[in-house]
């Protein structure tokens, strides 16, 4: 153990001291369960599957990225990339962690700066275009289908406005893809026409995905070390092999939740986040969650409805907001604390208005014990409310520590799956969606979806 | 009706369009009910009290703050807004749906900025009090009580900062308060040290202070027209303040989100928001919302723990991340949609790749249009998965929409509050955190909360 190491504490998730907890009897009787998951999954593992388990050992992969990288810190500031869903939040859960919060005017600014296109807002993206250097922008256009709606029509935007802007020949410099190897329409562009384009395994899901290229490039653009990532990655791998569930983080974090969320009704997973440069990673960890676990079929074809629902909440904004109805609301919660332990800075509070009694406490504290001890308090709280928590201790928000973090939840995330018998790999239920898109938006092959939605009656007395 | 006011549609919330929605039947049976809890708030403001309600009328306040903002505006660039909770979401709303978001680096800033620092992480501030340019910084230290920990922890930081750095006399005129006209410790401080400071009345609660000096001062200094918010949020009450149902939005809302969680078991409520621009004012929603009805005890002293639980997601970006969980995963949602119409900017999408048949249907089309698309996609996946949603409808993102916005939900919480049986302007449940704050950090009274945590055990089995 060392002490950049992440630890998990379960004190205030086990009864009796939290009554609404599990009991250990309980924990130690779905023991067996949990090793047949496990097991299949390390099983799955050594046959080369289960492919984001490799990923930070590929060190072919990591070369060349950072060799890449760094060429590409030579000619550009910016980089921008065109990714949605697990192509964006790796990449943006790195840059805020790594060089915190990032201000508007008159603040120093990074070094070399990174822009997630997730979104289609018109205001939003007309802004960026329009004040972005483009000569010093290089665009990333992820997506491991090729076809990503969102994505793909960023992309045949901006095709057209850096070939205008830049030259025929030349805007070609500016523009990379990150794809899968072989299918797809982005891959068939940048064969067709050239592009530097990165590989995504066709094994590797893109929740799953942020250390390949997909996270590892914008990364290391950043100057983060991306051996460091991987490093933490493999740390957490090795502590989550064992069989013994006390001593495997992932196995703790899964059973727990688990436990909770199907024998206490506790379906809601709460995310309390008490470090800003954690907050995308809470981002990041709602989509892997939710999207490997809401599931509404299990292995079998049983209808199971299963799921947990991840809340993102950061203190100690959110005890002036959300902690009233966690504490007295609805008892459908567990609250999983993050802390981090290590600042760069920290700032003390001086010794002012020794005469009013509600000020002078604060002089001499400095602001990092005082996040702490409303971090502390908010986990009192909620064990007297009989809300049962946990707490995920980072000592810093290093590319070790998110190295760690992220292959954490990967893991805990497959075990999940596991116990409660779905696939966590798959996403059948945004498809419907994408076809309706396509049907609005009249794409060939999806009329049927657009004329449903042609024929929809709207009922003018429920508009008000 | 102008085309400028704000619509809700209900039309995929009600059986049998929505099997899983309410009856039309089960709405009038619940009618009564709701004219109960709309008579007793409509007397109560006649006579004065719910003061919220009487703050877009206060023509000397809006004045007042109207010529300050503008002298301010005079001699600053930046405000930044010392407050939490409802001491800071509504200005951040306001700020970034008005102005859009705000990029760093690069790219053009609005003339005046605002900053609220609702956060204690020492990077965080150690990085904005370094960079800041404070000859060209107001700072508005906000808080009803006038000692909330994190403000006056900043407060105290910062009256010393600035004295340093700007004179032992210079500085006080970068110094203003927002707090209660006659309690607390910073009223005492404004009074004795003679700071500038502006009043948020006895009765206005901070979640519902959004149109007093609290929120008006930084969006007047920002240069948001102030009579427009009011104008907006006048529109809005006067659309609220019959009893019929089906013409009363704030009542629709309260009516329908209350029925589907008490009735159907769909205890959380997700904002799916398909504008940028609105991010923060769901933010706002979702203090206003968790604060006022997660309550464990009813008027009548019963336990109830009553409450529904407000999640943000936001469009297209969750589609790819939390959507697949909303459609498949547990029975628990229902689903507000947040739209809006108009964009100040749109960017076409060239016809480019004819021939790829998975882009060429984009071709030609507006990045409005897709993301359109994209929401009645979202619309219809939820009714075809058996989840209950609703539609915001917003024309703009402007001051007036936006005045529109806070009285709806204001209103609207309300009037849920009543139909719960609940107090919707106490927030009980956070008193025990501040003790265990005050008990950890040594203030005088607090010695027994200090012993409780103190004795604490931390059993190490369970921490891994």
């Amino acid at each position: 153990m060392s002490h950049r190491d992440l630890h998990l504490d379960f004190n205030e998730a086990f009864a009796p001291q939290q009554p609404a907890g599990i009991s250990e009897p309980e924990l130690e009787a779905a023991t067996p369960n949990f090793i047949q998951v496990h097991r299949a999954l390390q099983a799955m593992h050594e046959i080369g599957q289960v492919q984001f388990l490799h990923l930070p050992y590929l060190d072919e992969v990591l070369d060349n990225v950072e060799r890449r990288a760094e060429e590409l810190r030579g000619s550009f500031d910016n980089m921008v990339v065109l990714g949605i869903g697990g192509s964006g939040l790796g990449a943006k859960a790195v840059e805020e962690a790594i060089f915190g919060p990032i201000f508007a005017g008159g603040v120093p600014l990074p070094v070399k700066r990174l822009y997630v296109l997730d979104t289609l807002d018109p205001d939003y993206l007309s802004r960026l275009f329009d004040g972005l250097d483009l000569e010093r922008s290089i665009f990333n256009v992820v997506s491991k289908s090729g076809n990503t709606v969102e994505t793909m029509a960023q992309f045949m935007y901006l095709y057209d406005l850096l070939k205008k802007r830049l030259g025929p020949e030349r805007f070609r410099r500016h523009l990379i893809m990150t794809t899968d190897p072989q299918k797809g329409a982005l891959r068939q562009i940048a064969r067709e026409e050239n592009f530097e384009c990165f590989d995504i395994l066709p094994g590797v899901g893109g929740r799953f995905s942020v250390l390949s290229p997909v996270g590892l490039l914008p990364a290391a653009f950043l100057g983060v070390s991306i051996r460091e990532l991987a490093e933490g990655a493999i740390r957490m791998i090795k502590r989550c092999k064992g069989e013994d569930i006390w001593t495997n983080p992932a196995a703790m974090l899964a059973m727990v939740t688990t436990l909770l969320a199907e024998r206490r009704g506790r379906k809601n997973l709460v995310v309390f986040n008490y470090s800003e440069r954690l907050n995308r990673c809470a981002e990041w960890f709602r989509q892997l969650w939710a999207e490997s676990l809401g599931k509404r079929y299990d292995l079998e074809g049983k209808e199971v409805w299963a799921g947990i629902t991840p809340i993102q909440a950061s203190g100690p904004r959110d005890q002036h907001s959300q902690m009233q109805l966690y504490a007295e609301g609805p008892r459908d919660k567990m609250v999983m604390l993050w802390s981090q332990e290590k600042f760069d800075a920290d700032l003390k509070i001086p010794k002012l208005y020794p005469e009013i009694e509600s000020l002078s406490y604060l002089g001499g504290k400095t602001f990092a014990e005082v996040l702490h001890a409303e971090m502390v308090a908010t986990e009192q709280s909620l064990k007297e409310s009989g809300v049962p928590s946990f707490k995920l201790m980072c000592y810093d928000a290093d590319a070790y520590t998110l190295g760690q973090l992220f292959y954490l939840f990967e893991i805990a995330t497959v075990h999940v799956g596991g116990l409660l018998g779905v696939n966590p790999y798959d996403q059948p239920g945004v498809e419907l969606g994408k076809k309706y898109i396509y049907g609005k938006l009249g794409r060939t092959g999806s009329e049927e979806f657009g004329a449903t939605l042609a024929r929809k009656l709207k009922d003018k007395r429920y508009v008000v």
